[in-house]
């Protein structure tokens, strides 16, 4: 051994990937979402596609869906699974435009930092298909809505919950129905309260 | 040519990746930042090193490093360019990790794209790595605080000017001056008055 | 909601990766080919290996092989899959250089799109190591000759249908035996004549 | 060395990524087309926005922007250069859609296989939007008709060639004139003739 | 058929990710480990947490977890697959930093190739962070130590056989036991004599 | 600011890519050196062409080539630039086969991670064709033998230094010249004490 006193033995990692090879293979589904905060000028531009550079939710959904097959490259200790859908929608409003990303697959991890990621880079899209119309876009309210699959069953937000620094709930697609199923609130709680595997995920 | 009355002759593209050929080789520069809201239990266990996935902000800076390097590939109208470097610093409130990212390049097209992905990719990160441990976070208040390069010189966002949907703006680091140059500010609002191609960049 | 009449609810999505969740994993394959069409000097050229930037098909048959496993990143709708098999072949002849490309699977989705993106990415590499010598060159007659798998079960394409603009079917490969079996020819017309799922696989 | 007489010394490679470092940075541009041959219906069906897959052009002009970026990746001897600008064109005829991309650079090197790639890329991407609808597809003409930059001034196609097998010339746009200018057909024949290391790059 | 003589039918290519869509999907685990030799007080540096550049370890780590992930993009005839767990470990000594890369997955196929790209990165990384204050430093004793799963049952590799020109052993950490199950042994010399498809495996 | 007496403002950040904004554009150039060690049947399969998966060297030369224009992708902290030239050579002996990686650019910042890359990725790809023959293998001596350009200008290193662990400097290929410059003696010296901003290149 080292007779200088400063030999090292690194514990089992810092940060590390964990081991998902243990889990079942089951269907998962993850939604997020996230917006594009902007001027009313600029949000009718987007709707009636008076932005010279492009087509703007063209570019942004096929960014977000590439996105999504990419997360475990940009996320490192994200693991890699086959994603089997992916669904971008977007909904246009005076001060802001929506994105929602929805992401399925049959594998041992959940899809939530796929449907993030597509969230994302769907929204850094629209921010850059109309920065030279609108200077003061901020991106926010980037979180997950929906994920099921795996031990926890059904996780849905609850859209009286405040986002970020108490900013308003906004107005949300009515195709979300936010009513949980109270036998899953007892599973969540137990779920929540302790370190589940399932939730180390990447 | 056709007899079917069908032929249709796509204008000169919808989506188009303009061109930044004549434009000058300067040094550019530009600071992104992205908030990560999240429990107080949450920011406290990142600031002691106790999420046991890792090393949080380590995993996070190297994420986000490597996602400025990525923007060309991600955001697909987006100009590939030679980054020259890359910053990210991290600040932790008691219900938010900050993120900052700082691009440099000397090269056609300013890094405004490369610093908004990079701080969203470190923020995606910092949330993956905190996932198991808070399900309430939400990444926020992502946006372009300072750039410079090009034609309209200095740029930077009033920190006064209310993010999002009126989420307060928070308490931000005191090494960025927010004075602006009163000659800069004439510049400033003589370039976002008309279509500059400047601010045409990806 | 919005008083400016100008809300726009995104139906859900114009483009979209299909769901392959729900769909059998079993054994799939497919071969694709391409030709890229050149001067007698220059075949003569790639046939005695004297084509200076080096040995053509090795570096054409690494890329292809490299391309199929590249697909999903390539092509937006394409569903990642793990790529089992790859093989490439070449016939050189006076007038082109012929590509084929072999791939196979176990996964819920057929790989079409690999087999026809290793034969693009082959024939382009073909093109860039000749291209010095050659400015004539024309990649064509880019198809799939052959797909098994899924519902459809076997698809082989007619050697005798002509392809592009009338042009000659040249003179293919003995080992790929033209025969259909009767049986499947009822599946194949059943198949193609309706919206089959299978057929939406990326 | 070695006593077993089989030592091997490698020439200086048989595959080498060519030295462009001696070359002067100008400004390079080419145009490349690619057409998808299919049935009468099936480009109805993408005139009029009625494939179920999604928005054909659109994602296919996304597609082909990004693979302009990507060449270096795919072609192993491609030089990696800084894309300036890219546009992609289709004309949708009875039966087939014809792709152009234009890229441009101010580099040491030309971009006639990012057009090339970005072309082949789009015309993949159609072929995977429509294949559920349309099993007879054929890719061809894939091929380069323009270049400007280095020594050889301008290159263009003369649109009389025969494409590949004989095909006929199909029906060109307008906005392409094919006169030459007659210095430079003196200057493209000197440059034809030999074995100009201008024509070396990638 | 060509009147040239010169065709060349290319057998079932020379170079080819062989088929592993016969093998059974079974949980498989490789180990492997790097060496970067330095100066005394490089070593020293990166112990004290005083290398400019960066956190080194923390660097390295992620980076030999992104390159585990990226192993099939790098190596042609590497097959891709989803890579179930990465640990990265460091051991600091006087004249060198080790690296030890495991990698689990549950596939078709080992993951030899993953661990070893893992802890090559890893090398190059602390190389990278170290490079300005020793020009010395060379990488070594880069190979498997472990590998489970598959017909082979448990392979390890005897820590007393020399690595390289007759390099020393060195100090290999405890926690890795070198006895091997006698049972074992005699699956391996039959494994070893002859051609195992298993073997073949990218 | 925060009451819980945890704001934690991080400095100028612990892993950083350094500003090359400032450096030169000259020619730069590294050649740098792999081994790989094996039995001696196993290089004297390669040598005959006679290794089942391929043309070892075919494949080893391709992915080394594409490794060196990826380098910036893997190693977090190194920075892109537009590589010129790639030549990968080959020397095979008895006991090991030897890759040699030059590559050049004109920019900011040196190519010595991206010729040490391509060196330890075509050792890589030799390792894993001839996995399935030689389970002994080991990668060992990859280090940078040359490198000018920048301040320093030319360094070679010295072949009678050991490698590593006091390995036997080995047989090297007689066309690198090993005298060296008295007057680059001097400079070396020089260079090689201080902390040269030069050496902080990526």
């Amino acid at each position: 051994m080292s007779d200088r006193g400063l030999t090292h033995l690194d514990p089992l990692g810092r940060a590390r990937m964990v081991d998902v090879t243990p889990k079942e293979v089951t269907h998962r589904r993850a939604i997020a979402r996230a917006r594009v905060y902007m001027q009313t000028e600029t949000s009718s531009l987007v709707a009636r596609g008076a932005i010279s550079k492009g087509d703007v939710l063209a570019v942004a959904r096929v960014a977000g869906i590439q996105a999504a097959k990419r997360a475990p490259d940009l996320i490192p200790l994200c693991h890699p699974l086959l994603v089997g859908s992916v669904f971008i929608n977007f909904r246009i409003e005076d001060r802001f435009i929506e994105v929602e990303a929805q992401v399925e697959t049959v594998d041992r991890t959940g899809v939530e930092m796929e449907a993030l990621t597509a969230a994302s880079v769907a929204a850094l899209t629209i921010y850059d298909m109309c920065k030279s119309s609108d200077r003061s876009m901020v991106i926010g309210d980037v979180t997950l809505w929906e994920k099921t699959g795996g031990r926890s069953g059904l996780y849905r937000r609850d859209p009286l919950e405040p986002l970020g620094a108490d900013a308003l709930p906004g107005d949300f697609d009515g195709s979300l129905v936010a009513t949980l199923d109270p036998d899953l609130d007892a599973d969540l709680d137990a779920d929540l309260a302790g370190d589940e595997p399932e939730e180390l995920e990447a």
